[in-house]
């Protein structure tokens, strides 16, 4: 027999579809494809142009953005802001993409708040790197991610509730996750309710648990959260129990 | 033998695949639809606000549209807007959004002209619908399309430049064609460039050349504008002698 896709020969056993079939998953292939490329052209109509590569690419901005990053706080309280005004350049933004993006902004620029009087919102504990790339996504839903990148992109979006930014550093880091960093990714999926990287990196926890107690994050984080520590051993358990349960039943046939 | 996608029996001849092109198959379906989710939420999280359902939904907005329909013309020269001034609302929108979709608009606001200054834009020979639907669609990248209102959108996308929407009208009125409306669509595409449209009528037109003659659609298009009917004539002949050449070289073999 001859298979019409690849046009090899094949053997009576090595039968996949037969002919109706197939010319039906060819039509559904190519109706994706059309589907897709209509996606893309609608995506590329509503992308906006990202006012963060120069000032003069923010045409009709009424806003201006700066990063107020953490490590130059003065830990002063009271007009501290002075102390932490940065030398980076603001980035230059519009209220209506700000506020149709975040709740957060909107409630900022909608109500009679410092920001929307004056135009200027200072965006603390990030760095101008970090601001730039998050008004990028906000025009174009596009960001150039490393691990550093998706982590301070995820902490920025949760803030601003940008759940769509948030969902995609999320997908990035998860698909990062491995033996030697899912301590670290554990406590941050924690921190910032990250399910779907809680769940990853947690399940990569317990499929080593007879090194963890030796790595040097751990000891850190018994020091500084053990409830999430607890949580660890309790999931471990769980599971254990469960898994016997399951056994129980496949030898006994019913439970 | 079993077809493993809708599990029916077949004979031999009926053999679509083998087993591995079907399973490489449903996994690029799989990935295929994937790339469909990503990009529908993507769509989704760029889509705007549509300023044109109230007015409360365009907070904001720095510019003021009005529609001046053509029959409400005074057909004074001068200051004949005032008679033209229209009693629909005006309709809001963001100097930002206009101009990252229309290079027309771009112009008008990023110059130092009256529209720019004054933040109202007249736009001629539309009704308030046809505006509204307009500027729905430089937020949304979605219509609701009958006929009319393709035709009228195109006519709009073609002044201001929005090739999106011109590509996405002329797809749903190519759609429409038949042997009833194709001579006022052949003109229709010849007025506005849009060549898919004019292609498709031709050849409808083509098709039933015997009828041609009788229509009264062909005999006002004489009277307005003999040149397009001399190019259906034109065409036709063309096809014909290359029909004719394409039996020859059939029966001969090769000419």
């Amino acid at each position: 027999m001859w298979c019409q896709s690849c046009k090899e020969e094949y053997e009576e056993e090595d039968a996949g579809t037969c002919k109706e079939c197939y010319e039906e998953a060819s039509e559904t292939e190519e109706e994706l494809k059309r589907e897709i490329d209509d996606l893309r052209s609608r995506l590329h109509f509503l992308r906006l142009p990202s006012p963060t590569l120069d000032a003069a690419s923010a045409p009709h901005s009424d806003l201006l953005l700066h990063a107020i990053p953490s490590c130059s706080s003065s830990g002063a309280g009271g007009d501290s802001d002075a102390a932490r005004t940065p030398d980076t350049p603001a980035v230059p933004a519009h209220r209506v993409i700000l506020a149709s993006r975040s709740p957060v902004f909107r409630a900022m620029l909608e109500n009679e708040m410092e920001e929307s009087r004056s135009g200027i919102i200072k965006i603390y504990d990030v760095s101008y790197d970090v601001l730039r790339a998050f008004v990028h996504y906000m025009y174009t839903a596009d960001a150039l991610l490393d691990e550093q990148m998706a982590s301070d992109l995820l902490v920025l979006a949760e803030k601003y509730e940008v759940k769509h930014l948030k969902t995609y550093c999320e997908k990035f880091i998860t698909s990062k996750v491995n033996n030697e960093n899912a301590i670290s990714h554990y406590a941050f999926a924690h921190r910032h309710s990250a399910k779907q990287l809680l769940e990853v990196s947690l399940s990569m926890l317990m499929d080593n648990m007879s090194t963890l107690a030796d790595r040097e994050e751990y000891k850190e984080l018994v020091e500084k959260d053990p409830r999430l520590v607890v949580e660890i051993y309790e999931a471990y358990l769980n599971r254990q129990v469960n898994t016997a349960a399951g056994k129980d039943t496949d030898c006994s046939g019913r439970k």
